[in-house]
């Protein structure tokens, strides 16, 4: 799409698309951004930082209608809870073990915690994967930073060799100019189509996650104070986008049903 | 106005036009920001924050009337439950059933929830409806510092192209590197032009929506704990500009007229 | 003073001062910041930060004298309270009427508002008031960030035409590149001359006018709770420089004469 | 010393240096940064930056010493009204009079406030005194970022001065913008030598004094609420580097011996 | 590795190694950072600094697995302090006498401090090691920012020399120019390889740290509390990455074997 037209602008201009190749460059830019990277951070958080990268090709799998179902689940647990006590949720915490978070939380509800200790439990969970989660999203943002600067640093080393070698002929500034700043552009380019689109995509999930998780901690504690199904349902409608509350009334049809 | 004159300055300068104009720039501008953004965001947000933009030239709809009216609304509405209690407030909860904020309020005002229960509830909305909402002008923001990043890459791509093809005539530098340049003019003009000041409006509509909520859920939360009129007109005043404070007198006069 | 230095520094540099009047540069540049700001804000505000402007050639009203008054003040209203209860301060409310603030703080004291109450409708009014007043402060450093981006799309402009223009005749470059320049020195000047000094002098101004409302505010709960005289002095003078602490020993001289 | 090194690897390099003195170029970048700061800021207060610019000269007076026997006095005052009753501190009090935070604090405590109010003053007066003493470093901090916009419109200055009387004599060139950049030189080294520096030392002065209060507010508070010396040890020490924690049982020792 | 690459594509692009080989340039950087960053730190945190400059060549010792046995351990306490008493512990708190942190909290826990009153010292501790930790990493970081510009410094210096004796031989231009920028590659790549990555580090470290001390003081002060086994272990497995937390069955076996 958008990427094709911004390719397709450099075809436009020039034939000779030779010119933008150039390995020691590349090599350059990227092995200067990860010496830099590996030499300030541990090597575990690089490898997960890299592995991140690629998920700006992926299609994010947490949409609205996760959140709606998980809303969904919660009140009707209100309901059986209700009808037959925080026991009957037994089954459904088997339903739910392939989810971390989710089955932390059922076994604190079904050993009987309190809401406010599921709560304080749910929230250092959350608080702590998402501090883990943002550990790769900044290497990377640190990433879209270094490169431009390696990117300056090999156009700097271009310029000196050039300018020495010039000798007393002028024509040749033209060409190894040209070469040089091809190392600007790429730690240009790599920045801003890769690491930077790749830092905001993966905060952009785990904030999701993350928003994910306080609606569910909010629901649990609220299940284990054993409040009514309409007063969950209100408090967890106010963290929803309007457009996709959760309605009880259609809900208690299908329950019913 | 003044847009006027800044175009206007440009055409005293040159009889040039066509040097400024040029189709491959914009495309690579405008592609490669795009490209950028879409990797790096959901495509959904993208496209509200697409959309967003074109508010740079609506009106703005929520002025101090606005806030003014809704304090009136409320402290009217104290009177009446200090009258005949809450539930004679069903009929005014009709009348504001388009405003999703408010009508979520009302709901829970007749439904006898607690103060404490309606401010923390409408709280979450309120910051939920913030978040969500700053998502596009952050966005925006981002696509302001973008946007020249790959009016920078255009530059160099010209530059390395002209610098190439140079060869041993120098007289040619001058248009090329004119060209290069007005990819980096494209840049900064649209991130300045139209980028940030979208962000900004966005932002500041969205502050003062905010602004309203926060009036709006503290007016609420006040009425369920059946506080005074008078009490109500203090507290809802000290969110308001002193010129545009509201009198309960006056409005005495009008509701008893 | 200073300013006189800087400007004599150039004067003495050249006899050529026309080559720094450019109207069109001054345009360019003044108008798109304009034209920036406008798209971007309310207009209301933007006025508001262009009259804030005048306000660096302005002498600044609210010194350490002022602070230390209102603390005396506030004491000697403690001795009156303590002698005859809060009512006796009604004739020294009426006296502060033009002071919005201290006149809406002293109502709810008259009206047997809990110092708790004063304290959280003060802090709205503070707390608002200084967001309201910081909103032409940010427009102007936004300015500030703003000018010199269009000083530099003039420049651009300006030697897009030059290069253009230049043929073969590189003679011309030197005078050609003079004029564009002008428009980057405009704005860089425009911006740390006046832009970011007006922002940082409103920011300062409304930064002390709320610590003002604070040491009020402080005072006023502090009356409403009825605490003895010294008490509030102490509570007071701990938010004060050293050197401009209140002394009640002085006072009850002055009070008691 | 190593600034030893930075001047002397410029003397290496150069036998002309008359060609770094530039008398115009100095009060540009002076009087500019200066004629900026001033329209900004309070007279008071830049004056405050500018003697607190002097500081970077000086060596520090509290070391790590003052916050031990800070301590260790606060504990034998700990022993002393464990066995004598508060009331045996005025002797103590007298003798910290130099200090006004100590002093403050002390009169408080022999005026039996409770440990909370105690807190709640010594707090505000540690806040105040350090918001209060931050306000020269922001300033010197914002002449740091001032210093080189300023070289950098000295050079601008010089440019166009230079390429307007070019005109036809390329060699020229050399000397004439040896000139202008000297303004940038000037700007960067006044900033990253003298104005940053100062805006540094300046902030970690303040912020050990800080520590230093809320150490002093700590032990104050706690003496007011009557712990025991241990309990009083215990706490101060968690403030404490572990090579620099007190030990009761010597203090005992000299205290008993 | 990948700092070889980085190397290696230099050593590809020329031959003339000399050309990189600047002592004057290293000097000025080198001389001019050090310079700077003494007369704006306390020359002890500058050596600090530049002593943990090397941990970006160290192995960091702190993984996950110290963080399991901490929690482990805390665990095994728990059974301990259920059968016989926290008294019990005894012999523990002799075996971590090498642990600040550790022994800190042992000692508390064997005096009967109350939970909270161990959270509030251990948070003391906890927060003033990190603050003190973070100033030699805060440093590195400013030297970070300090050395390119001095990198800057040096080759404005080198410009205006090498324009001043250009005089009328524009060929000398490229060699002088390459010298020149020397001193600015050098800036950037110090900035870039050695002081921004030891930043990172040090930082990652002590919030490593930080992140240990935070687990540990909750578990102490549970232990002060006389919570049951599994109820700390919840707790303190809600801190864990899911793949290391601690299953207390398996403790048990060990425990009990």
């Amino acid at each position: 799409m958008a990427f094709g037209l911004f390719l397709g602008s450099i075809f436009i201009s020039t034939d000779n698309y030779a010119i933008f190749v150039s390995v020691s460059s590349l090599i350059m830019v990227v092995g200067g951004t990860l010496a830099s990277t590996f030499l300030g951070q541990e090597a575990r958080y690089v490898m997960l930082a890299l592995r991140g990268m690629l998920s700006i090709f992926g299609v994010h799998r947490m949409g609205r209608n996760v959140l709606n179902n998980d809303v969904g689940r919660i009140i009707r647990w209100g309901y059986v809870a209700q009808k037959s006590g925080l026991i009957a949720l037994d089954a459904e915490a088997k339903k739910v073990e392939g989810d971390d978070f989710l089955s932390f939380g059922m076994e604190m509800l079904l050993t009987s915690y309190a809401g406010d200790e599921i709560r304080a439990n749910l929230t250092s969970v959350a608080d702590t994967a998402f501090e883990r989660n943002m550990v790769p999203a900044n290497i990377l943002r640190g990433m879209g930073a270094t490169a431009p600067a390696f990117g300056m640093i090999g156009t700097l080393v271009g310029l000196i060799i050039m300018l020495d070698n010039m000798g007393s002929d002028p024509k040749q500034l033209g060409p190894g100019l040209a070469v040089a700043l091809n190392t600007t552009l790429y730690g240009v380019i790599l920045a801003r189509m890769i690491f930077i689109p790749a830092a905001n995509k993966l905060t952009q999930r785990w904030q999701i996650m993350r928003f994910r998780h306080e609606l569910i901690l909010e629901g649990l504690s609220m299940l284990a104070d054993r409040k009514n199904p309409r007063y969950i349902q209100d408090r967890m409608n106010s963290y929803l986008d309007p457009a996709i509350r959760f309605d009880i009334d259609k809900q208690m049809k299908e329950a019913g049903g």
